[in-house]
């Protein structure tokens, strides 16, 4: 298989060493270098000892983050696994320079740069891309994914709240006034920042709402969620910082439209999701999804009931934060991007 | 202070366990016996070593569970941590006796028997008892405790649904139909029991949903909700098995009424509960409520939120599942049945 | 690649199951079938639903675990997963049926009989295999692997004993007398068995020495020693229980033999260990191992210390208790055995 | 009881958290202030919430750290809980303006300023002190305290090693070149401070040894071994970080003295420690310590075994690293200063 060489911008948070996993043991990709500031000059496996004695990983360096020096890799795709804001500031010039971006941050992942101006508090730093951009969500945008310059990678909670409810609002089947996402997350989902509230000494046995009631990921999600429903919406999202390294955990209540049967429900689901490689279907009986089943792996799980007392439907999805949440989105997006099957190197 | 002579029932479970510590430190308590099929004859000490060295554990002893024996210890109180079911074959026998009996079971929590039966699966063991008992919520019944012989200490995740919602249900402050309950607790409230879905290595870094949608504790928070608000209500309940050891964490969702003021809300909850011991307002603004700051005591915590994106209200409430949740509370109704101040031994 | 037929016998439990994702994803290997007796007739995915949507996966299903089975599937090798003393049953049977086996039990490990007697408390239940079963550790035994019939792979402590000092022993470079393992363990170690004092409310936020001071798996790290130091010795060995889910980590303490060098202890190591693939040498100074770096995969990580105050030598290991100490090295056994590269799978 | 004034100096870490904890539940103490240079101005609860609705915790504010400022609450006693290096600076000024002071830190631990400097590197800031402060551990110098103006209150690590060993060194029952202390402690032992390796996602499902092999806290281990041997003495001492919030479990390897009986060893140790309030022996049989049972107490548990075939004697120590180990023997201390009972607050 010919290899494809790329570049990861900004490695040593959680999901640049997550991209650095996925993409040593991906038979199409020849990762040229990764990047950093403080760390320029670094071989990989000093920065990141877990890497040595992986096939690959003795050759590489950490470089500085300019994207001259980048492009002169020969690199032809960047992933960007920056904070959110830092990455608008890279993408324009990696994409003037001929490369393809992967962009896992939030800062391309709204098309309209008031909505991110309302949410983030500060001006789009480079609105002019948002109109090439495109949500990197494959299973709702996987044709204009494959023709894309710069890919919006989507947020771990969006993807887990985005793909259970986007059959039934395309359908009609249930009241997008009625839909309630609570979100347990772990704690890599915040980044590796020196944060006190971040300790083991405060997480561990410990659970929290924090981000009530305007969490930033809201404007990703409605958006989405809106596209499907033909209209815009808003729901109610809370999440909750758990005593896990990854993972979420999302439970979701929806009140179906009136006149809809509940296997009208699978039966969305099953259609659009039904062959999908990254979604399980778990169904109406059974199990439920439980962290333990998709932590390491590019599954989204999900299963759904139906409370005759309430007449709610609950959906609950799991997947894991760094990869079908982040680092093994954007590989499938770049899979799709350099025309390889789609599941190469995620399963 | 006179001590009163008591006996616990029950007492290797980890309610059990809790009751022995708390019963050990409470100036106004003799611990005369412990009680366990299994142990009996063994010093407690042996059984729980973490005893050791407190004043009044060394002379403890195991002994059967038979009312005859328990009587003769001359204990004036049986506190009853046994499994649902079991304990209504000990209330009789031990109310015959004369002792007043404190019954950390769902066995007389619920008013109706036939409501028993539904979410129980059975026929109640001993219908004549259920109409003197007392819902041992102090916040809630406090009088009524006071002149009972058998109080049905709450579960503990309806303590932490109740009473956030009971002061709101009250004034028609919010749509009963509205009610969402998204709980996660620590694995210790499934018990003390050889089961492999409880092994350290299927919890650690999982979560999951279960007993959806009709969990049994939705009998009795129903009937006391429903109770609050004058007329029967439904709401969602979703546990989650979380991986800590102690702690409840609920969020809650609901649609405030027609008319009503956000302020409303908080001066509801300030009215209702600002003078009790045992549970303490955040508010509206500042911290949300964290297991780390209620393990280990009887208090439970209770923040709020008004979403007016989504028009609805948000609390959050948190308490030690075997404290307020169980063993606490029960001794906070034992200090009521027997003339003490309510938070001896509990602060 | 021509791909070798196998079987897992006794794949429900933690090295079971380990075995079963690291087959699936060996480019070598098709899993034929796994057994287990409570199991039998069900698919693979409904007893782990974690492997759902895996290649290869959704075609497994549980037989019964009898040797005329195991054969009729055409499996040429039988992976045995079972507990110590039952797989000495099985390999024989399969054995005569034609099949090669890689035993993870401690069954077939000591050469003497009379050792597994005094360390297992019964008679050997097959000791005419003895003679022919070679201990599974590819770095010592590397030719004498690849032309075994029965495999038995090393316990998962020994592993992170036995590999640290074989080279100072052959040499002569500590003092056998000296040797102490104080050794900390996950839980997965301990087996998925329905035991209360594995159940996450006793596990978590608690650790515990166990097994002291003649721990069966003495047996084999003694057995190994004694031929690398050329006499028999007797060594200091603590387990601990951790509170995570997977992973050991070894802290090794010897005296230098008098007049020896420092620098020949990492000498030593470096010339008997620098080439192989799945012993990462960290060196006499940076970074101490830890089991976030080796979970999950199949390397040992190794570091040691001179303390010049002491005159004393500490070792430092790590590894992944499911992989390189059991599924892992079993796997790279196989891989030698059936004339695969070592690595296959297991990078 | 008459209540004594005390202030917390440097409140806002682990073990002055802990400090709060013990001392708001203390019959004996009057807690007039707590100080932190960052916090000043504000309420205790505001700034640790879990206090909020402890009796005597509503009315305590954070002050600044100035001497004049402490002395003027009418504290008569301080408890310094300052990081190492500046305790030191606080203590004379404290001392001057006529309070006690109970130190947490380590700057008066030593006798000798020439140690200080050997393992803290840099000059000893008070070593005008040194002469009159009395180690702080009432096992060994409960007369001493008791008439002391500076007690140095123990380190975590050291509590856990000296108890143990004293008896057998005073005796000279074992070789005090032998000695080998394996400690694993929980991640609070490193303090609250902002630091990514002290992170969830980094120490959760981890552990490794660091600090090798000249950790700080052997000066004052050896200090006080040496005493009790009569002659100085060295040993390796091997700390490791656990993933649990509290604790600290050490497993101790020591080789008997010729000629000496592995009874003398429990005699010894039931002689030294029989009567102490919290020693708990747990013999030469049964259960081995475990953090769970320790773990907010003031206990240190304690057993020991004999290896007949390495001819070792092993001991087991467990504590919670933030109350025997820090903040509750401190308290120990201070009831003996202020001619309470020893065990007032502490059980």
């Amino acid at each position: 298989m010919q290899k494809i060489p790329v570049v990861i911008v900004g490695a040593n948070g959680y999901s640049g060493e997550e991209l650095v996993r996925l993409l040593l043991r991906h038979p199409g990709v020849e990762l040229r270098a990764v990047t950093s500031r403080s760390e320029a000059g670094k071989a990989l496996t000093e920065v990141m000892p877990r890497f040595r004695g992986w096939p690959g990983a003795d050759g590489i360096r950490f470089i500085g983050s300019e994207a001259a020096g980048i492009a002169a890799t020969g690199a032809q795709v960047a992933f960007l696994a920056l904070p959110h804001g830092l990455a608008a500031e890279f993408a324009g010039p990696l994409l003037a320079a001929g490369l393809r971006v992967v962009d896992l941050s939030a800062d391309f992942r709204l098309r309209d740069a008031a909505v991110y101006e309302e949410f983030y508090g500060h001006a789009h730093p480079a609105p002019e891309l948002l109109g090439e951009a495109v949500y990197g969500m494959p299973e709702l945008h996987r044709a204009r994914i494959g023709q894309a310059r710069l890919v919006a990678s989507p947020g771990c909670y969006p993807t887990s709240i985005i793909l259970p409810l986007v059959p039934l609002l395309r359908r009609g089947l249930v009241d997008p006034e009625s839909l309630i996402a609570n979100s347990l997350s772990g704690t890599s989902g915040a980044g590796r920042k020196a944060d006190v509230s971040l300790l083991f000494a405060e997480c561990n046995e410990s659970v929290q709402a924090y981000g009530v009631p305007k969490h930033r990921h809201l404007s990703e999600i409605e958006q989405e969620l809106g596209a499907a429903a033909g209209r815009p919406l808003c729901l109610s999202f809370t999440p909750h910082l758990l005593p896990v390294t990854r993972g979420i955990l999302t439970t979701l209540y929806a009140t179906p439209a009136a006149g809809v049967d509940f296997s009208q429900i699978g039966e969305a689901l099953r259609t659009d999701w039904g062959a999908e490689p990254f979604v399980r279907l778990l169904g109406e009986r059974g199990a439920l999804p439980r962290l333990a089943d998709v932590v390491g792996t590019n599954f989204l799980d999900l299963a759904w009931r139906f409370d005759p007392r309430t007449r709610r439907v609950l959906l609950f999805s799991a997947e894991d934060n760094l990869v079908k949440g982040a680092a093994g989105q954007a590989v499938q997006a770049f899979n799709l991007l350099t025309g390889q099957t789609e599941t190469t190197g995620l399963l």
